[in-house]
């Protein structure tokens, strides 16, 4: 018998999230205002709880994971390590390939693990309701999810383009009783603005999350606070139970470590989650490979400056020190919604900066091309943003058949596909065509940081 | 700690299928032709191959299970109980409430448990290509995920009303490479022929049978046959893994056996797969209460009498000792489209004459209910199909908490209802109307049956 998936039992979930900045060879350059001097919590009170500002701002290497929020992990956590043999086979590989199923989770992607982390420290802080944005929606799920547990009521903002690509996720936002409106909005000024300039835009996650943090800042009550799916250090931090629980599955699978991990990154914490446990093995002297995969539409870590910019279009947010296109970047609009994302997590840029990973852009027909092999091999049908991770997995497995080398691939499946089936049906039906990113439109949206802090490009030279 | 999740090692899954025709208290009646004679195994040639004609005639307790199908089976089994002590807490009830999760499979049902047997043996049998029919999908999804795991062609004929509710089903098989229609279609005579009398039908399983397997026979190569999702008794045999499976899993969470087992039952695999082994434990002295639900828009085992009947619309399988409401009843058409089917299994049927199972009967809105209150409790979103079965879940977690008895109740969690959310939505929008059955249909669609052959309604009284 051949093992396929490996369990770790409920006693073996991890306690503890690991806080990667604690470990980075260069300290992290600190979020800034437009005058450039250094954010203080204070200045975060009306956005976000001070627990949890606290924790963005830790530099402790280990924090515990309280235990009313294991009991929610519980729900679908430890997940699974599964060995993908049957797409090792298919492609005639000599190297293991092992995925961390992240789409177990009720609402279908690993967000949920920071959105009862996060519902969770809000509802201790007192707070009675949530803010959003959401891309292709999973996000907002995750949170819709996490509200429902704990009884806080939930507002997200959601792109307008996946609104429309995928209109089920708003149904399933209201099974869990949140309130979901397509971005940009009559709501808010920040959106009353941009339909005002653009009525035809797509939307992008820039502008839903200005329209999100105006939501939260703006409520008279002071019971409501904005939560972001991605991008900041508390959010990567609580993703990190991903790689540690697969760190013990690769042990339990006779593996003493990978040689390539991958994951999609579109504000980095899919990527973060899987990776920076390994990305600690790495800064302490193991050999590995380690691979964001973004859109070759929104190419921020493979085309974009390493700079400060504001996290959304309206200029809400602090600045912060990352790979970016620039906050008035509106991508094309793929079905990857959740890749559309202008700026990288700065604790993912700093791992660029330093040299510790390598990021890759794929294209979209090559990687809905990928997702169907992989349907067709190892049963699942992914979300379009996981079909990136699997579509460089696919050419890793082809050098390592190339090279005759026996390489351990480790990636994150970070989600399902089933409610983004209407991608699928174009493809298969001959009709999606290539999204293209024309370098005009590239130069105009950088422009707008131009006049922007510039970050610094630390690093040791180690990697 | 408290636990959760109930999860089997790859080493204990259950390597042989229950076979209850073999401890049935009466002998099951056979399958026999309109001449009253019963059914030979060359009869069904044409429609199955030879190898599942044997198991669905055989009498064996015990039928191993071929290494290569458990293979496949890895894929998602063994699948995990799970403890609902958030929906427990949320009711206020002494019962425990586990339920054995079978959306974790691909296709997101328990129907792949015996699509991937089916599907095996036909390739063992030399069979290139496999038709079939779907309600809401689940069935066709699986056949479709099967047949791309062992390189066969697969045709569905998928009932007109849930084509048109859950259009991404398709989608979902044409991933998997299949070819799906919906029925009735023009491309068999029992399709063209229902079209001319009823152009605006919403279909029905017995007609979407009668398509498929005439696909099937009419098939000049001779390379094709028809898979069959539910009713037939190999079809609920390979599902008794479900059973055999939480058998072990509520010895680990510490339970010596179940109170009250519910399943909903279309055609009955779904039902049959978690109680018949339970069942068993009956038969032999244990007290169970075991609930298989239906639709009361198509209550066959609360109203239909037990009688021979066909199996399909267009009276092309032989006749099978069943309670049904007529081969040529159309339901209402209900989101629960896996329910609207006009017989029930033999199997189950026998076990409801015996007394061994106690039908009920639930309306569609209660169900759709009780599924928000699932999904706001325990965090998934059901299948319409399963919602029927946690509206019973419900039901008896009341009567328990006024009876002040701690009972241990057991329920299949038979798919998720990711595909399905447009019910929610009308729903969630007080859009959803309650479907009811005028008594004057049921008695027209009743005359289709009167002159055809009596089954013995023998019973040993025992339960």
């Amino acid at each position: 018998m051949k093992n396929k998936r490996f369990l770790l039992s409920e006693e073996d979930i991890p306690r503890q999230w690991y806080n990667i900045a604690s470990d980075l060879p260069t300290p992290m350059q600190p979020p800034i205002g437009p005058d450039g001097k250094p954010i203080t919590p204070d200045m975060l009170a009306p956005v976000f709880p001070m627990n949890l500002i606290e924790q963005e701002m830790s530099r402790e290497r280990w924090i515990a994971i309280p235990e009313e929020i294991i009991d929610m992990l519980y729900m679908w956590r430890p997940a699974p390590l599964v060995r993908a043999d049957r797409l090792e086979k298919y492609l005639k590989t000599p190297a293991r390939i092992y995925y961390k199923d992240e789409s177990v989770s009720p609402a279908g992607s690993h967000k949920p693990n920071t959105a009862v982390a996060q519902a969770w420290y809000n509802k201790q802080f007192g707070i009675k309701r949530l803010t959003t944005e959401t891309g292709a929606g999973q996000w907002g799920c995750a949170l819709a999810f996490a509200c429902s547990l704990l009884g806080l009521e939930c507002k997200v903002f959601m792109v307008r383009i996946s609104f429309d690509q995928k209109p089920f996720r708003k149904t399933m936002m209201q099974v869990w009783g949140a309130n979901c409106t397509a971005s940009p909005s009559n709501e808010t000024n920040a959106g009353r603005a941009i339909l005002k300039k653009m009525p035809d835009t797509p939307g992008s996650l820039g502008i839903a999350i200005s329209e999100a943090v105006e939501a939260a800042v703006t409520d008279k009550t002071g019971k409501t606070r904005y939560a972001l799916g991605s991008v900041l250090n508390h959010v990567l931090l609580h993703q990190t139970i991903i790689g540690l629980e697969a760190k013990k599955q690769l042990k339990m699978a006779g593996e003493k470590r990978p040689d390539v991990v991958i994951g999609c990154a579109g504000g980095g914490s899919n990527f973060a989650g899987l990776a920076f446990p390994f990305v600690n093995d790495k800064i302490n002297g193991e050999k590995i490979e380690i691979i964001p995969i973004e859109s070759s539409t929104c190419p921020k870590m493979t085309k974009g400056p390493f700079t400060y910019d504001f996290g959304d279009t309206a200029q809400m947010t602090p600045l912060l020190p990352m790979y970016t296109l620039g906050h008035s970047f509106i991508p094309p609009p793929i079905h990857a919604g959740g890749l559309r994302y202008h700026g990288m997590a700065p604790l993912v840029s700093q791992c660029i900066v330093e040299g510790l990973i390598t990021p890759r852009a794929y294209d979209q027909l090559k990687c809905y091309e990928s997702a169907v092999t992989w349907a067709r091999t190892e049963g699942t049908i992914p979300a379009p943003e996981t079909s990136h991770a699997i579509a460089c997995v696919i050419d890793e497995a082809k050098k390592a058949r190339e090279e005759g080398k026996e390489k351990v691939i480790l990636f994150s499946y970070s989600g399902h596909g089933l409610l983004d089936l209407a991608g699928y049906e174009k493809y298969l039906g001959g009709k999606l065509e290539e999204c293209s990113l024309p370098d005009s439109e590239l130069c105009e949206s950088l422009k707008s940081i131009k006049d922007l802090p510039k970050a610094k490009t630390q690093k040791t030279g180690k990697w």
